[in-house]
C-alpha cells in the first residue's frame, strides 16, 4: 500500500438534495457497481428508501427524512387543521423507518418545532418554510462535516493507517462524511495517510461504499475482512481507528454499526485510540446509558445471502443485530463540529453542546 | 434457540478415507448445498484437493496427505533407487499444497519414517506397509478426536452456549472433529448446550461446514458474522469459546483461521473461557513462538467474491491472510487426547506430549 496526498479540496459528492420539487438521492443499494440517482415526488417513496436503505447512514437518514417531511408538506390541504394532521401522518411514517440512529427523530423535531412556531401563517407559507429548512439542514450537514473533519484531522498523525468501520463516509451524510470526513480533512491538509476499511458484514459498506468513496477520491485504502483488524493491530499495522455512530448518549457510550465495539476491544487491547466521529446532533443527552438504545434487527437474508449466493446452511437460524453498543470507557474521543469531547465524557459532550 | 441433548452416540460421518485402492473424500466446496464424495487414483489429485481446499481442517489435511502418499507410493517402480525417489517427490508435492497446519508435515515425516525404519525390504511390502499406516493414521485420527472430546466435554457447562469460529469440525478431520469433538462429546453425555458458530470470512466455513454438521446432528446451532461475537459476550450469551488449531508451539502459542485471534482477546474482556481443542500431533514442539509459524496468504477472490458476486468495490485492493496467531495468554487451556493443558504450556504440553 503506498501513501497518498493531496493537497486542497476534494471533490463533494453529494448523496440527497432537493431539486425541482423533488427528493433525489444515490441509489447506494447499486454501488459500487452503479453510480445512479432515484427522484422521488412522494414521501412515501423517501420513507421505502429509507428502510431498504437506498439512503443508509445517521447524518444522511437524517437530512433526508427532513427533505422528506418537507416533500410531503408540499401535497397537504390548505386547512389548517387538515394541515396539522397531515404532517403529523408524514411524521410518523418517517419517523417509523429506522429506530435506531438518533438524527432521524432530530431531523423531524426540527423541522416540526419549526411547523409548531409558524403555524398560525398560511399553508403556502408553511410549506416554502419547512422546504426552506430541509434545504438548510442539507446545506448544514455538509459544513457540520467539514468542520468535524478539520478538528478530527488534528488527531491523525502524518503517515498514518486508519482503519475505519462500515461507511460513515459522504453517503452516510448529505456529502463529504463524519469518520471519513476526519480522513479527507487530514488528506487536504496535505497529510499522507491510508485506510484501512473493514468490509463489515453483513451488508459490506465497508467493502462496497467506504473503499468506492475513497478509491474516487484517490485515497489509500485497503479493505480487509472484520475478523483480520485484530491481528493486523498486533502486527503494529493499524495507527488509530475512526468510526461514525448512530446514537451517542450523554455518557458517552456509543451505537454504531455491529462490529463497532470488537474494533474499539481490539485497539483497548493494542493501546490504540478509538474515535467516534459525529455531529453533535447524533448525541442524544436524553439517555444516559447506551443500553437504553433501541437495536434494530434487520432481515435474517442479509446474512444468510449475498446477491442471491447462499451463504449459510440451510435450515439454520442466524442472528442479524444491526447495531452493537460501545461503552464510553473504551471511546479515546468524540470529534463533533465543535471540538474533540474527552472523558468524562457527560460533562464535555454537554459543554461542547453549550458552545454550538 | 432451544437446547437439545441426545445421550449415546451420535452418527459418525467419515471426511475422507481409503476405498477400493483410492482416496475418496467428501468434496466441501460443495457444501452444504450438496454431499458429494470425489475419488482419486492419483496423489496429485489428492494434492490439488488439499490446494482447492476440497478437503481442509489441520487433521483432515494430515490423513489426507498420508494416503495420498501411500496412494502414490502403489504406483512407484520396484527398483529401491527409483523408488526412493519417486518417494521423495509425492512427499514433496503434497508438502508444498499449504504453509500452515503443521499436522500435513507431521503426517508425511511419519509415513516417510516408516518407509526409512523398512527401506530393506522388497517394493511390495512397502506399498502395503505405507497404505496400512495410512488408513491406521485415519482410524487414529478419530479415536484421538472421541477421546478429546471427553476430555473437553468436561469443561462445557450443563446448559452452556459455546461460541466456535471456522470448522474444527467432523468435516476438518477424519471425523467427529476437534472443537466439534468437544461439542459432540458434551451432547453424548447428555449436556444440554448450543453453538454460535462465526460464520468466518472470507471462506465461510463456520456459516457452510459448521452450521451444516451441527444441524445435522440435531444440535442447536445459530450462525452470526463474525463482528456480533463481542457484543453477545458483552450481553451474557456465550459461556465459553472452543476452536482448533493449525499450530501450537511448544510455549502454547496458536496459529488458527483468521479471526480466532480476535474471539480470544473478547474472550478475555468478558472473563469468558477460550479453550483451543486439538490432537498432540498439532503441537510443533520445533517451534517457540508463534510468530515463526508460517502464515498463508490466500487468493485475493475469496475476500472479493462469493459464488460470482462481487462484494468488494472495483479496483480496491484486499488482504487476505488465511490465519493468525493467538498468543497463549489468551488460551485458558489446550484440550487434546491426552488431557488438557494448562499455562505455563511449555510443561504442561510436553508432559502430555511424555504421556501419550
Amino acid at each position: 500500500m503506498s501513501l497518498g496526498a493531496r493537497e486542497g479540496q476534494l471533490d463533494l459528492l453529494r448523496t440527497v438534495e432537493w431539486r425541482d420539487g423533488q427528493v433525489v438521492m444515490i441509489d447506494q443499494t447499486l454501488l459500487p457497481g452503479r453510480l445512479e440517482w432515484v427522484s422521488y415526488n412522494d414521501y412515501r417513496g423517501v420513507a421505502e428508501a429509507i428502510v431498504t436503505m437506498k439512503v443508509r447512514g445517521a447524518p444522511a437518514i437524517g437530512v433526508t427524512a427532513a427533505l422528506g417531511m418537507a416533500l410531503g408538506a408540499q401535497s397537504l390541504p390548505d386547512d389548517p387543521k387538515a394541515f396539522d394532521r397531515g404532517l403529523a401522518e408524514i411524521r410518523a411514517c418517517l419517523a417509523a423507518t429506522r429506530p435506531t440512529a438518533v438524527n432521524l427523530f432530530w431531523a423531524l423535531d426540527r423541522l416540526w418545532a419549526l411547523y409548531e412556531r409558524s403555524s398560525s401563517q398560511p399553508a403556502g407559507a408553511l410549506k416554502e418554510a419547512l422546504m426552506v429548512e430541509a434545504r438548510a439542514m442539507v446545506e448544514e450537514d455538509i459544513t457540520v462535516n467539514r468542520s468535524l473533519g478539520r478538528h478530527g484531522a488534528e488527531l491523525i498523525p502524518e503517515g498514518a493507517t486508519v482503519l475505519t468501520h462500515c461507511n460513515a463516509g459522504g453517503l452516510a451524510t448529505a456529502g463529504y462524511g463524519t469518520a471519513l470526513g476526519v480522513i479527507r480533512a487530514a488528506v487536504e491538509a496535505g497529510k499522507h495517510i491510508q485506510v484501512l476499511a473493514d468490509e463489515t458484514r453483513p451488508r459490506l459498506q465497508g467493502g462496497k461504499l467506504t473503499a468506492w468513496e475513497l478509491h474516487r477520491d484517490g485515497i489509500p485504502v485497503t479493505v480487509i475482512c472484520d475478523n483480520m483488524a485484530p491481528t493486523l493491530m498486533r502486527q503494529g499495522k493499524v495507527t488509530c481507528a475512526v468510526v461514525g455512530a448512530d446514537r451517542i448518549t450523554a455518557l458517552g457510550d456509543t451505537a454504531n454499526k455491529i462490529g463497532t465495539y470488537g474494533v474499539a476491544l481490539a485497539c483497548r487491547s493494542h493501546g490504540l485510540p478509538f474515535y467516534v466521529a459525529a455531529p453533535l446532533s447524533t448525541v442524544d443527552f436524553s439517555l444516559r446509558d447506551g443500553d437504553e438504545i433501541p437495536i434494530e434487527e434487520r432481515d435474517h437474508s442479509e446474512v444468510t445471502h449475498a446477491d442471491g449466493a447462499r451463504l449459510t446452511a440451510e435450515g439454520v437460524p442466524v442472528l442479524n443485530p444491526s447495531f452493537d453498543v460501545t461503552p464510553a470507557e473504551l471511546v479515546s474521543g468524540i470529534i463533533t463540529e465543535v471540538g474533540v469531547a474527552r472523558a468524562p465524557f457527560e460533562e464535555s459532550l454537554k459543554a461542547l453542546k453549550e458552545r454550538a
